[in-house]
């Protein structure tokens, strides 16, 4: 299958690049580099030293003899978009290609509005793009699980069937997004929704977990192929943070009672997740939504998990728990719905020791590169400008 | 009180303005003249002249003694909103800011995106502005019944209790809008309910019906004041549009079979509904949601009303109908909540014969500048770019 990787340099899309690759898939990657210039804007970097995307393309060809086609652009140039589709005549579209953090859009006015532009014009771009060029091919639109907000009754899977005095409908489920960027996330899914209703194009939202790992059996081929890991408090997910702090002694940054529960999954599932879609397509006319986690855990839940683990390489590590720098409820009622990926084949790599010791492993490897002032949390959501410059020393440069 | 009217050129802004102003409120009004310019751009007209902004201030002055304010700017320039709220320090914002028709959104590529950029950055600014600036003023925001679709439930004011597997909550009412406009009025209400909740703003979302009429006690005060009456398919408002048609003699222009159903208003109510808004404001943090509209009528219905109206005065005319441009159900259950706002003091003012008669005998007087080839639908949902030039000739131009 033909399959273009939009925001094919991030943490996902270059492990799903290579993993459709290596299974069979013609694969072309988009990406204008966005995401490593909003860290320099913020001066923090990945734990390790991360290849660029042309060196990376290049060591795939050396190393597994595959190629990977890259197409550097931006994906709020819609002449760009047009371009890229003609030339590539993609039959799925993975798309990954937009800002992917809360606390980077609550940091200030700017970064609020670049957000929303910047990931609304992007998306609608794509949607038009493949009205006019490739109407057959399939989106596969990463969401987030933060679409629905922590509701007090079941999540369903995009849609629900309300009973709402004596009559019924099956309705696009509520959402109660909790930040900015959680937003964008929205409007891109009422945005596509419309567009697979007016031109009948094929759609699956992808409404994600949070994921951790960062190795998958292609980044291990070779350290030319390494993945991002990203721990600093704007770009780092939580539990990939944690092993970072395990691994130095750093207390765990709990953000307050830390009863908020998530859908958790595997980097090694998100890869796999992402090809059943495209290998099992929405029909013509169809948005349909998969709720892609393997397993609802609460923060504290999984500073637990990690202070066991690190017990057990003789690392002792506290739990701390911070002012919650979100607006969110720290307790709650959480039971979301993820069957839909299961069925169509998904076999889920499940939080282990093992997987928690790989991680707080690297960690260890690359400790002399970690920088503790990247750790804590310094954009509040009540703050309208978090100038964190003010709060931080330039981050520790390590040799690249 | 001091409010602050954005968007105050326009069809609803202007009577409001006018309105708030001889009820005893400090009134600016801020606008760029945007409206004007995409009808210059799609060469359509209202059917009366109408005057500048600067013009209809000066004669709001000499004819009622009374000063509305006026600022030029786009709110899309954060540092302009920042600058207007600064200086007039409103109490309340009434929010008509956006490019209001989804035709306008469905003409191609371009305006669809245009659309949701302008209409969302405007919308985030001002909400960023009244945090920075005026965090205990009340906006007041213009949305639109468009935002439910049809769902085969009722449709509850903003919010509904859901009962599902023995669990409840009250959820925001799931949206199904029908056009990228419609869509950035869904986008918007999910923004300020987040604003309201991070940072304790205090909004209203009205969602209005349709609003048919052109005058208000103010607009008839003097010809000078006069409001704007869009009978265009881009702009013009269906009960409007039919009523020029009849004038004349055209076909009444239902789109499919008519059993389309909606809710509709009198432009009075209009400025009654959020006068009282304004007066009885929502708590800080406090999103609430009214639908504001006092009738529900289908298209079909709309258009007998008219037949009836106009057989009165001698007008035989006939009913068409075109095969729906629109992507939409054509018959469907449609119950719309709407008593909060007269539970607050609304009397409406329902349709009537008079007001019919009053709208086809303004028609009749400014007859010769009735553009028939403005009447017909051009913008095909299904279509990615209906060049209006082509399907048209060039408008006729009345005397100013």
């Amino acid at each position: 299958m033909r399959i273009l990787v939009l925001g094919g340099d991030g943490y996902l899309g270059w492990p799903t690049a290579m993993y459709l690759s290596t299974h069979g898939h013609v694969v072309e990657v988009v990406d204008n580099f966005a995401k490593r210039r909003w860290e320099m804007e913020l001066n923090v970097e990945p734990l390790m030293p991360i290849r660029t995307l042309h060196d990376r393309v290049s060591a795939w060809q050396e190393v597994t003899g595959q190629k990977i086609e890259l197409f550097v652009g931006d994906l709020r140039n819609y002449e760009l978009v047009l371009q890229a589709f003609e030339a590539f005549k993609p039959e799925a579209i993975v798309h990954y290609g937009e800002q992917p953090s809360a606390p980077y859009s609550m940091i200030d006015h700017s970064r609020a509005v670049f957000t929303q532009m910047n990931n609304l014009a992007g998306t609608l771009n794509v949607l038009w793009a493949m009205r006019e060029r490739c109407p057959a091919a399939h989106l596969v639109k990463l969401g987030t699980m933060g679409e629905y907000g922590t509701p007090n009754i079941d999540i369903e899977e995009g849609f629900i069937e309300i009973e709402y005095k004596g009559r019924k409908d099956i309705l696009p489920f509520p959402k109660q997004p909790g930040s900015f960027y959680h937003l964008t996330k929205v409007h891109d899914s009422h945005n596509i929704l419309f567009a697979c209703k007016v031109w009948k194009l094929r759609s699956t939202d992808l409404n994600q977990g949070v994921v951790y790992g960062t190795t998958t059996a292609e980044t291990a081929l070779d350290e030319t192929l390494v993945n991002r890991f990203d721990y600093d408090e704007v770009f780092g997910t939580v539990l990939n943070r944690f092993c970072v702090q395990a691994a130095i002694g750093h207390p765990l940054t709990v953000y307050g009672r830390g009863g908020q529960t998530r859908g958790f999954l595997d980097i090694r599932d998100t890869v796999r997740c992402v090809e059943l879609a495209c290998l099992q397509p929405a029909a013509p006319g169809e948005c349909r939504v998969f709720n892609q986690f393997t397993e609802q855990f609460s923060v504290l839940d999984i500073a637990r998990h990690v202070q066991t683990a690190a017990a057990k390489l003789g690392l002792a590590v506290e739990v701390d728990h911070l002012p919650d720098p979100r607006v969110e409820a720290e307790q709650h009622y959480y039971n979301a719905k993820h069957s839909r990926l299961i069925d169509m084949g998904l076999q889920p790599h499940l939080l282990s020791d093992s997987l928690l010791d790989s991680l707080m492993n690297i960690a260890l490897q690359y400790r002399d590169r970690i920088d503790t002032t990247m750790l804590l949390p310094t954009v509040d959501w009540r703050n309208g400008s978090n100038d964190r410059r003010a709060q931080r020393k330039p981050a520790t440069v390590g040799v690249y």
